[in-house]
């Protein structure tokens, strides 16, 4: 496939600007040779006058439609076959089987919205009836129903080139919303934008769908706060660094209209070992936990990057089991210059911290030339670890810093100390489950997802997925990013006041054509009215 | 009831700081002589921590048992009996009548919540079971629901000393929810604070609840800032001006760690009149869309305050109707100095604007010793409503400007030219059809609840109700001040992985012991695991 190197504006390719930027291929630490031109402001504006135009269209069609979109999408990408699968290992650094299986999880995600348009139940219908003889005055008839919320920015992580980016979650609940999508393409993986976007723009064309509803735009940094910034645009979905997080979430709250922002940016994810589970199963937990930091070059957000544990015997045991598995690692590829050098000075960070010593690391050593990372594990105890916040900032990629706590009673105190994360892992026994309840009541209050027995990498989408939670780990704990739950974000609520019926959306006539679950007078029926 | 002037911190009163002030009997024009101590930050601090230790304990509580907090609460405010109304009315310079019906609807609230706890489908529970055998990999057990986002301050409303203030919407919803809350008290009712605070404080100890679930302040400016940016406050609800709304949503936003912010600050409520309502109903809603205007002095944010019609033959017959029955309404007293002088000056505004004329007002003249409000009525044709901003930002009162449109599509540009709106009204016939439809298209993007055929003032409190509109109508336009569904403002969804049953929730555990309905493998039903 010939890579154009333009923005797609609507349905139309355009490439009005001076400025270039060329995609990176990590492991080869250079530059591929096609150019990527930048939009122009005209361009950009063109882009968000066509979602606003859009818009209003997308909006009135059903779910139905929307939903042949959206499967229509998941159908185009497959479509473009191995090439895409080719680009995207090259731009990436990341392995053609992992490249594969986040295909299937984005073609997956993309139809398990459109079922989830099919079904309905997620516009939340509510209907209370009129009471026209009720004392002392009568009551309307209220109906009540998500709606979504306008054209939506979208800014895809670098750390999943399919699933997280063009067509990834934050796009797919968007337009299952009803919302169009601008897509500010990651100087990551531009190839693998453009031909994302081709393929959506296929699907948007054979379906039907109006032009706007998706367009796919390369910005300069400040386009990308007047993106963030038009009043055309009601929501922003963002998965990146703290920094660049902060800066949009900034720009979002500043405008003359604040609008919702849903930034992903960091978490350190504590795994909480307590010692019933280090008995039974230190040295699986070793083997696994490993396995854990080290997966992907460590470039999850739900990479394990602090360990809470007492220091006692069986911890001590589990230590040198775990430095043992750590020995066994290899050093990965990471996915570009930016994250390979935050992630060799965070390293160096830990390595010259007198309080720091080292646990175990890859027997391996890197590249820097692949800019490959070397997994790391350090320790720490908790006195000091406590004593300086910048300890319990995340390092992106395959470091892991444990920390050694004198007792569960320290342990709680460390867990305390924590921000928000979106994830917290405990290994126990039913030996640990009086220290373990204590400390699960401190971890509810500062995470979104609480892991038992388990490792935090590795993210079901289904309906009960919640990744997402308290800053900074997002900037809005009452979202998740991942699963059907993520169409919340880009809607909001609307009411009808005595409305005729003919006049009603769908979800909330009398005769329920949808046949939708609906809380009617405080009682959920699919009946009709 | 003598009252104390003191803060309600915890179960305590207290008075350490030495800045008083006072209540206002606004019919009076005159102060009340009792004093009300402002609290120090040494108060505030104590109220924060009281509520930060009872968040945890609170959130342990059963919601049976938080039910019947929200019960009691409800019985102890009636059981307050005539001198929480007379107070009230006084301090307010409502009707007494309004102030009982007021009262109605603050209990049938929280009674609401109590109710909404008890059925338990509010936490929106969520069950994917595991598959262990599932390639390539294992499926985990992820199970999800709606837990309380921690301590939340509460800034109530001078408008609706009861509905919207100590033990109103707001407060409701974050105790139904689990969350601990201060309230600041508006100096607009200080008694009637006072009294609330006792009564919910009465209710907290007879029904068992934690010291801190609950505290009263009389704040600063300063201090209030030091409320919303504490770190142990996780949510702020407001309603009230534009200007002191967002003060405090940038004190939210510009926290080190952002919280959710809920302001209700501003709406003027279009009510579009199409030529076949006029022409059937022409008379009937000149003088309902007076009574709506001049209701309670005006004060409602769901106020008509602009009214769209087009200047034709029935227009110009309506005028006539409309005018002769805004000569029939009566001054009233207004809730406060500030809220008077803003109506004169707003009024002052239009009159001696050369592009606005006069339409009607109250044939009495108005008493500025009593802070009495003339109901008043300007007209203004589109061209020169379109020119100039002003023209359509609120004028809190009862005054309302009618804009005449040339036709139809007139009539949508202004639509368009509006900002986010609580409400929007369409009066219109079977002949209006066509044009109501793309207005309807207009208001659906720009507003929070669409009434036809009937008044914006008048909000029922039910599960349907969606009080909360695009910015400025609210700082959140996914958010309601009203009905259950304002439950979900104050809640976060958290997600337990592969969690031991024991230990779950109740609302997750698999035999459903609270027999709600739950999406289990994406069927919604109530059957056990």
């Amino acid at each position: 496939m010939k890579l154009k190197g333009e923005n797609i504006i609507g349905f139309k390719s355009s490439a009005k600007g001076t400025k270039t930027i060329q995609a990176f291929i990590p492991a080869k630490n250079e530059y591929f040779p096609d150019r990527f031109t930048q939009a122009t402001t005209e361009e950009l504006d063109t882009a968000i006058a066509l979602a606003n135009k859009a818009f209003p269209e997308y909006n009135a069609l059903s779910y139905e439609m929307r939903a042949q979109f959206l499967d229509a999408i998941a159908d185009e990408i497959v479509a473009l076959g191995d090439v895409l699968v080719e680009r995207c290992a090259a731009e990436s650094g990341l392995a053609v089987g992992r490249i594969i299986g986040e295909r299937g999880r984005t073609c997956g995600q993309l139809k398990m919205f459109a079922e989830l348009l099919r079904t309905g139940w997620w516009v939340d219908a509510r209907i209370d009836k009129a009471k026209p003889d009720r004392q002392p005055i009568a009551k309307s008839d209220i109906r009540r129903m998500l709606i979504p919320i306008g054209p939506v920015a979208v800014f895809g992580a670098s750390n999943f080139p399919l699933a997280f980016s063009t067509a990834g979650g934050d796009t797919a609940s968007a337009l299952a919303a009803g919302c169009p999508v601008i897509v500010k393409a990651h100087s990551s993986h531009l190839g693998t934008n453009e031909m994302i976007s081709s393929a959506i723009i296929k699907a948007a064309q054979k379906t039907g769908m109006p032009e706007g509803v998706f367009s796919s735009v390369y910005l300069s940094h400040e386009e990308v706060i007047k993106l963030v910034q038009n009043p055309v645009i009601k929501a922003v979905g963002f998965t990146g660094s703290r920094e660049v997080g902060m800066r949009l979430f900034n720009a979002a709250v500043s405008r003359p209209d604040p609008i919702p922002i849903y930034a992903e940016m960091s978490s350190v994810n504590p795994v909480i070992l307590l010692e019933g589970a280090l008995l039974d199963n230190g040295q699986k937990i070793a083997k696994e936990l490993t396995a854990s930091i080290a997966l992907g070059a460590g470039q999850f957000c739900t990479n394990p990057g602090l360990v809470l544990m007492v220091e006692n015997e069986t911890g001590k045991k589990f230590l040198e089991d775990f430095a043992i598995q750590m020995s066994a690692t290899i050093p990965a590829t990471m996915l570009n210059k930016n994250i390979f050098k935050a992630y060799i000075d965070g390293v160096k960070y830990l390595q010259d911290a007198p309080e720091v010593a080292l646990l175990g690391k890859a027997s391996t050593e890197a590249m820097d030339e692949k800019l490959e990372a070397q997994p790391i594990v350090h320790t720490i105890r908790a006195a000091d670890f406590l004593s300086n916040k910048l300890f319990s900032t995340e390092t992106f990629g395959p470091a892991s810093l444990v920390v050694l706590c004198k007792d569960n009673a320290e342990l709680g105190e460390v867990l305390h100390s924590f921000e928000g994360q979106l994830t917290a892992t405990v290994h126990a026994t039913i030996a640990d489950e009086l220290a373990m309840k204590s400390l699960i009541s401190i971890i509810t209050q500062k995470v979104g997802r609480i892991i038992f027995g388990g490792y935090p990498t590795g993210v079901e989408v289904c309906h009960s997925m919640q990744h997402g939670g308290p800053f900074p780990a997002t900037t809005d704990s009452r979202s998740t990013s991942v699963g059907t739950a993520s169409i919340y974000r880009f809607v909001r609520p609307i009411a009808y006041q005595d409305f005729p019926d003919h006049l009603l959306p769908d979800p909330l006539k009398n005769d329920n054509p949808l046949k939708l679950f609906r809380l009617v007078d405080g009682n959920w029926t699919s009946e009709k009215i």
